[in-house]
């Protein structure tokens, strides 16, 4: 088993992908936070009211989609086309599934340009509920689709 | 219950924090990387050979520390003063616990510091390994332990 | 006449300022979005709809005013204890009066935070309308107020 | 009416650009900053002596076009290929028009980063001057041209 | 002779290079830092036990290359293709030569990229070592090797 | 030997400074620009009709004093409190030597932000320059002198 981003001596680099050729790559990742259900409802409820955690969660996950090439070490950094964060919620248990999609037309795909959005939306959600709720936590982080590329599409099985 | 980061009309703000005096502040975080186990011992025998994955994925962890007001959009500037990321590997279930520890003297807590750090350190592994293990996750991200402010110790019962 | 921000060669320089106490400081400044009054219209009825442009350009704001050293050439780094973005609409005229209040205990003061923190959610506001009211102008960015250091208070006779 | 960067439900997303075709884009913003006549002499006397505003305000400007993508939310990452400052001034009135011109061949406009860039050359000049004269303006933000994508070429009809 | 990124009056630009063609670029850069030999005879024995120091370096020097068009003022933003950085060491006199790579299929060159990148690894080397060794100094940063473009390839003569 | 930004196991990390009191800091670094003497002549000529190499080389320089805890991975936010950059010129042998000037009231010294400023200075003028003269390299980035903390002050014997 190799792994990418090191060289034959073990050295980390930015693999060399200027002979590929730039193809549509898409990209769509999930993390889920675990809240209590009374921390959800009151988001929920407090859309216009207490402030709008979903869309300051949003909005962090779509830039740091842009910040992608200075968090992970050995990325490329990439012109993304296209960002976009959607929550789907379940009052019974408490859980937001943070689904963050990317889209570009690049030599290497996006995977971790949607893994990092998804995260970064649901560490805001954490953000903003902490003082309410201690316990929160954050898990699950995945990749759930992936196309372009030579390796083709990659659907996860079981999407949580 | 109301939130952190709005004010009474429910609009974001960066909660004013001039009035408190700083504190030493600490706070611990922990991310789980879900590998096949042989993914995780090729990462363990392939240190010096195929390239130090733990050790790439530990400076992500610190430098994302530093970029947490950037990546959180209502946190605080803070000049931090330690962070440090560890890592203990379950070869048994291919699992890795990253930890990672932020302390700074200061008006406001690190706990985004921290839970910033696990996370993008437990990115990072899964960049560099996603060739060859598609299907890993990252799971239970959480606040392990916070220090200093009026709010006290915060310890959470079952660490994982 | 002399200028900050250059020595006595006329060479740029960020100024010493370690001999300085801290002291607390306050900023507000304001930018005025002109649009057409039924584009604020739109704005002010979409919220829920059609998204929250003044929701977005806030949270703008409010991140620009961490990014102001990194903009602002001379201009000191700054870890600001306190952002807020603030929007008075005037729906006969079409105006948004974009009003950005800035707090720190520091060597110097934040007025610029401040004005590019104004500036910048009123550039976001810009972004969000363009396609469909390209004549919308910003203008009248000043300083409305400040507080703290040798100085003293500055209170703009007009505001507006 | 409809905005830019929000979807069907209202939720703010970066608009999906990848099956667009790149063509040659160029905007040209304008932002007047407004001294007092003795200011705007004493910056175009002292250029060699008490320190070249302009030229600090001039590369201020450029660097803020290539940050555009982290200052405006939903605005798309774009490699720029061309940025210039330019200032005219009006001894009698004080009054000093920054232009900025931006091109890139991409698929999509680079009005953003031509507005950007004159308000962060107009808010540094407003830096260089603050001590001096506090009554300092920014005025008349404003696109003057675009060329290139689908909508064409818009001219601003009256240039200040 | 006249420099780049000025205009015909002098004034500082990004030049336009819309109208070129991309083609592959290519560029390597040297800077060389010289410790006491026992300060790399303890890098070279202490990988495992005392820290990786030049893998440290490495991580950062690719990082750097990223942040060229952040750091050189009127460098135009490139998405880089491929960056490496290797060192070379000579026991006998305490040297360490860092080479680092460069390439992207763009419309401008990548030397800076390289610069920059084989400065910031040989700074971060000096960072880790300057409790031991106060007298560390960097020396003989250069450009060894460019391809691309229509200047063609340049190669310096004696490479040290 | 032991590193700085390790642990006893030989693992990076941000170095604990929470428990050490503030001090006044103060470093000053050079980095000397190698150019052929009529290179150097034509910058020295043209400072006003050419373009002002060194003035832009000057705002780089202070702007990547601030960058420094982006660029070096392990060193601590600092809030710097003073950057100058100063050039001295030899017009028989062509150089320029850069000198960087940082000073903060802060809990760890600033002699990494002045040997980066320094060296992003000296790399600038090399953008400018390059098209002119290939041939031109950075020697002897080195520490000049520090002063503040626990160390006390060194100085550098052989100044150049």
């Amino acid at each position: 088993m190799s792994f990418n981003h090191f060289d034959e001596q073990g050295q980390a680099i930015m693999v060399d992908v200027s002979g590929k050729e730039p193809t549509l790559r898409t990209a769509r990742a999930q993390a889920v936070v675990r809240l209590r259900p009374e921390t959800l409802q009151a988001i929920l409820d407090g859309r216009m009211t207490k402030g709008d955690v979903l869309g300051v969660a949003r909005l962090a996950g779509i830039a740091a989609a842009k910040k992608t090439p200075e968090l992970i070490p050995l990325s490329h950094p990439l012109a993304i086309h296209h960002a976009a964060v959607e929550f789907a919620t379940d009052p019974e248990t408490g859980e937001i599934a943070v689904t963050a999609t990317v889209r570009a037309f690049e030599r290497t795909g996006v995977e971790m340009e949607a893994m990092v959005s998804a995260s970064v939306a649901a560490l805001t959600v954490y953000d903003m509920c902490k003082g309410s709720d201690k316990g929160i936590t954050i898990g699950q982080v995945a990749l759930l689709y992936k196309e372009g590329g030579k390796s083709g599409v990659y659907r996860r099985e079981e999407e949580r």
